[in-house]
């Protein structure tokens, strides 16, 4: 049953699992869409400056995504997505790292022009299998919010 | 060759050739990394708050970096992507919409603690056929600089 900006709680967490980031999987998104040297060719990445093969940090942040629906998500709730703000890679991800992540409700915010509507900022964490931070960001989404009554007239 | 920050002038700017982006590419896109229903089912896309399948945000994001990548992108200078700010889809992307990408450079900075290295902030634009703006955000990366000539002593 879908949720409304009423339903959302300030402090709401969700965990996921954690998954293995393989060397072909990292290699296979990069070739699609992020084909820099140390993201897609082990032996060019060996000699780079990290010294091996990295993942895209779009492959992260994808990652985290997909994770987050894996531990339920908003569920039926249809969230328009706005924005992400402050995302920080923070660690280097390798081929084996298992990565899991956190994502927690920050701020439930009505909308003051239109407040049929409000936005969820949420705070969202990916770590890896040594407990580093690998990634941060924050995530902007819209959702609906039930109907308002009609104020009353004090009479 | 690669370059070092003082290679890099503010207000230098990259405009990328156009992509068409497919239904399934979409869909492929969003079951592997976004499997949610207005972007992975047609049918229930329909019936959804966009009235029709939209590509994953995460999908448009990896799409900028790829068509910066094939206007020449950094060449082989090695930058490190530190973060993203201020990112905002500001338009859905249906199928058969053609993104192009364009980056500028907004800031260039050597660090005050470490002057061996410095940031360049750039800001990303995606449009569509209609020139729309689908997303922008600000991207922060780091660069080497040049050795810096040790200090003549006074005297």
């Amino acid at each position: 049953m879908p949720k409304y900006l009423e339903d959302f709680r300030e402090g709401e967490i969700w965990q996921s699992g954690s998954v293995v980031l393989g060397e072909q999987e990292m290699i296979a998104y990069a070739r699609a869409n992020d084909p820099q040297p140390f993201h897609v060719d082990p032996a060019v990445a060996r000699a780079g400056p990290f010294g091996g093969l990295i993942a895209s940090g779009w492959q992260i942040a994808a990652l985290s995504m997909r994770l987050f629906l894996e531990a339920g998500g908003h569920g039926d709730t249809p969230i328009v997505g706005i924005g992400i703000d402050e995302l920080r890679w923070r660690q280097v991800v390798r081929p084996g790292d298992a990565l899991r992540t956190t994502r927690e409700i920050v701020e439930v915010r009505r909308s003051a022009s239109k407040p049929d509507r409000g936005t969820i900022r949420t705070r969202v964490t990916v770590l890896n299998q040594r407990d580093e931070v690998v990634m941060t960001y924050y995530a902007l989404g819209q959702v609906r919010a039930r109907a308002i009554a009609p104020e009353r007239t004090r009479s």
